[in-house]
């Protein structure tokens, strides 16, 4: 099978599947897409993914969007190790776990609406910065209110890391990118400390990509 | 089996499990949870839902969170009507388009994101209106473009509507709140006129709730 990613090194979408598929043991070519200067807007682009953004995942050239879509796929075309619970109660809890950083704090940290504090609002690289320090400490305040109801085994939904596992990783890489220390959010940085042990999720991160060794040699 | 959901009337994703709960046919008892005035963060609440979000979604005293979640567990414990393909590629669709209000457009203007507007940046009505016409155009955009490569038949998946069609309606109740013309986007228009023709959509509309009348009559 032929994997094809769009992906860019800062997106924590693009670190979601990144760790899905090499957890899987399944082979990709990542190609990048520098949203930061707006690659996700040319027309080439956006004749690949009409939503332009990152990433876009093509199977056998069959095209697919929203990384949770892509690992869920993942999980129906390669199913070991499973990433989504066989149960359906803990398939729900997996998925709401995951919705609350895919749905609720991570888009509002994305570039595109950064830059759109600047223009909207006249809002300065602090001010910025300030309302990301806010949301992401927001989701991880909500994932140490989860972990403590039901705590990890080690991983959230037991012994092997899934795709909540995935999902509070990429919350905690927000973390990374703003410097918030984790001293406040116990249990979500003992999740993040077992997850990054994992070759697939280190060699994932942001701070590991070729696209972030390059943009820190030019700063 | 008894179903008890924590919700909105103004509330887009408890719009979204209601229509999914009518079209399966599934009797449930709704609670308000006012998220304008803040009674999500009461404790009595916060222990029903540590994301202090709503929806919650209570079946047989077991708690769900997340509308995409619930939707999907839906279809687990009840897969007639099916809302979700049985096709992966299609399913994966169906996904990716439920995602683009779910985790792009829709959590960018939801209450607590409109106050957080107005103490970070001052912002004023005026402007947070426009913050919230701006995102839920570039989501009503982003669907019509992909309408557009793939025509609704007549709904997004094919003959009968899905999760797709329930989230693009969700989109395009935004535009009802906003009062934002649908004239540049009549693929989505079609679509939801279609949708809001049939009853389980219709009713579940948040001015169909009797929070809603309720609020309007009160100004």
């Amino acid at each position: 099978m032929s994997i094809q990613v769009y992906g860019f090194w800062r997106s924590i979408a693009s670190f979601r599947i990144r760790v899905a598929l090499k957890l899987k043991g399944l082979p990709f070519e990542e190609t990048p897409i520098d949203i930061l200067v707006g690659e996700q807007f040319e027309p080439g682009y956006v004749a690949v993914n009409p939503e332009r953004v990152v990433p876009t995942f093509i199977h056998d050239g069959h095209s697919l969007f929203q990384s949770l879509a892509i690992i869920e796929y993942l999980d129906d075309i390669q199913p070991k190790p499973r990433l989504l619970p066989e149960d359906a109660k803990e398939r729900a809890y997996a998925r709401s776990l995951a919705l609350m950083t895919v749905a609720d704090a991570h888009p509002l940290v994305v570039p595109r609406v950064r830059k759109h504090l600047a223009k909207a609002f006249g809002a300065d690289a602090h001010a910025i910065e300030e309302w990301g320090k806010h949301w992401t400490i927001e989701g991880l305040a909500t994932y140490e209110r989860l972990l403590a109801r039901r705590a990890p085994a080690p991983f959230a939904l037991g012994a092997e890391p899934g795709l909540a596992d995935i999902c509070i990783a990429g919350q905690v890489v927000s973390a990374h990118f703003l410097k918030i220390p984790l001293t406040d959010f116990p249990l979500v940085a003992g999740l993040a400390d077992r997850c990054f042990a994992i070759p697939a999720f280190k060699s994932s991160h942001p701070f590991e990509q070729e696209g972030y060794k390059t943009a820190s040699a030019q700063h």
